[in-house]
């Protein structure tokens, strides 16, 4: 019999739930939209329906666990959702306890950047690496960091939130409140509204084409670079450079093997990487200049696949009795 | 017999040894200017002079090997000093196994700023914390990261090369080239230069009458201040600012549960916590806002006492038959 874990995947829109084996197949899937005004009660009974559906469609696995991907800030250790900004009534729900008891199973509990971060160094794009920061720049900026072999945690996990490094003292105020943090300046949203900037309705410009005449998104800014439009090259110019700033940030603080970018703006990378390799050169310290940077490999699944290989991780660890805690 | 370590603490401009036991007392200790000019084989003879120093001081130690503090960049698990700035001749100097061959016992290196680190956690400020940064703020910005029980060492252990990051897109070029390294801002090399910027030889000033009429220094504007001098008042509150941002940064990338804060510019702290804090609770995120900021403890000692603590850790290590790897 096969062994395998359930893989969770809470959004805040979408609730996704996977049967998925050691090699990182997925045996079953099944998604429905989370019910994120309905508080715990009713999204743990989503759990429970999503689950039972993947079992049916996969019933010869043995699965010997849960793993847990949830938006943040949340407690990997004591498996608790500190408080989820897009799920209604999820202040210090003990995720971890109320999983474990309803599936008899142990449930592992991480948040959702750094299961995609897990996700894509298991299975993805920095398989075979011992250090990875995992990037993904879509409406904000937000990651998970690998570091000599292991999720890096710091204190409640709250470590990695690298959307909020501050990289100048210009530009418009993140949502977070302060001004030059990376996400504020190199986010999607922020090369759309760029974008919506630049143009105005009606002014024949191809931004505002591609926007039908609405607000000029990140990816309408790159599917215009892409036509060769010259004020949307500007723009993805610029994005460039911003990205690489925060970049050599990275590579300087963390020294990872691989930079690996996801979400959507990645899909721009192929248009950007001149400029981004540019602002390497010129910033990063002579040692990190050579670190590849690669599109991630798992698309919307990294999540998912993370969460199941937290359980793997965990069965094996527990077989070679725990860390050591050297230096 | 009591079990000790050999300390070594190879600085650009002094060379330190010490034997060293398993809870941090110095049994001995030796000292003499590096002959930095003399290339490896010199200073190589000058680390077997001073072990034979030590051990003679206190002979009945029973020595169970060496740790090495040395500048960076080096390769801690290779064992080799990849290129140390000050210090002629150092480009991919095997000490590791120089000094084993030498001792016939096991060898551990560490950069600087790393063991550092480590002498504080294990036995300064940082002590029984599972997650800290080391901050040192003199000539330059170095520190070294502990995160979840580890020293953070990334590809080639070049990670926590935290003067270098990129926090403003303003000021004067740091030294490796690039404009807003938190370095070239927040330094104390950056104080006193703003220091000399805002005065001038002869005009009466505090700052100067402290300077002797030459540059200012980082030292002085601290001293000027705590004399209640209102252009270093300003000066020093300019400084806390900087230095508060980056602490912002590296509470949201690496989730400390405490900051340690050691170098020249410490000794400020008293008079900077305010803005500091301020700093903090405008731009850290409610979570990162409560971590204590606290003055290293160890002074000079740290990296002789981390030196020392990673023969202890690994001997440990090897008792409990290394790292699982796990997630």
């Amino acid at each position: 019999m096969r062994e395998a874990a359930f893989a969770i995947d809470l959004g805040g829109t979408e609730l996704r739930a996977a049967l998925i084996d050691r090699a990182g197949d997925i045996l079953a899937c099944a998604t429905m939209p989370t019910d994120a005004k309905g508080g715990p009660a009713s999204v743990m009974a989503q759990i429970a329906m999503l689950t039972r559906d993947v079992r049916d469609q996969a019933p010869d696995a043995a699965v010997i666990g849960l793993g847990v991907g949830a938006p943040g800030p949340l407690d990997p250790v004591a498996g608790i959702v500190i408080a989820a900004p897009t799920l209604t009534g999820w202040r210090n729900v003990p995720i971890g306890a109320l999983l474990s008891a309803q599936f008899g199973l142990p449930v592992h509990l991480e948040n959702d950047a750094n299961a995609a971060a897990i996700g894509e160094w298991r299975f993805g794009a920095g398989r075979g690496a011992r250090s990875i920061v995992f990037v993904t720049v879509s409406t904000g900026i937000g990651g998970g960091v690998i570091a000599d072999g292991r999720i890096l945690h710091g204190r409640q996990g709250l470590a990695a939130e690298i959307g909020h490094m501050t990289i100048a003292q210009e530009g418009e105020p993140c949502f977070c409140g302060t001004i030059g943090c990376w996400e504020a300046l190199a986010s999607g949203s922020a090369l759309g509204r760029r974008g919506t900037c630049m143009t105005r309705a009606g002014d024949g410009s191809i931004l505002r084409a591609l926007s039908a005449n609405g607000a000029v998104s990140g990816r309408h800014v790159i599917e215009a670079a892409r036509m060769g439009d010259a004020q949307a090259r500007a723009l993805v110019a610029e994005e460039a450079r911003w990205l690489g700033i925060g970049f050599v940030n990275l590579l300087h603080l963390y020294s990872p093997e691989r930079l690996i970018l996801g979400g959507g703006i990645a899909n721009g990378l192929d248009l950007m990487r001149p400029v981004i390799a540019e602002t390497i050169a010129a910033r990063a310290m002579p040692p990190y200049r050579d670190v590849p940077l690669v599109v991630a490999a798992l698309g919307g699944q990294a999540g998912l696949m993370g969460a199941a290989s937290l359980v793997f991780s965990a069965s094996a660890a527990a077989h070679d009795e725990g860390d050591t805690g050297g230096v």
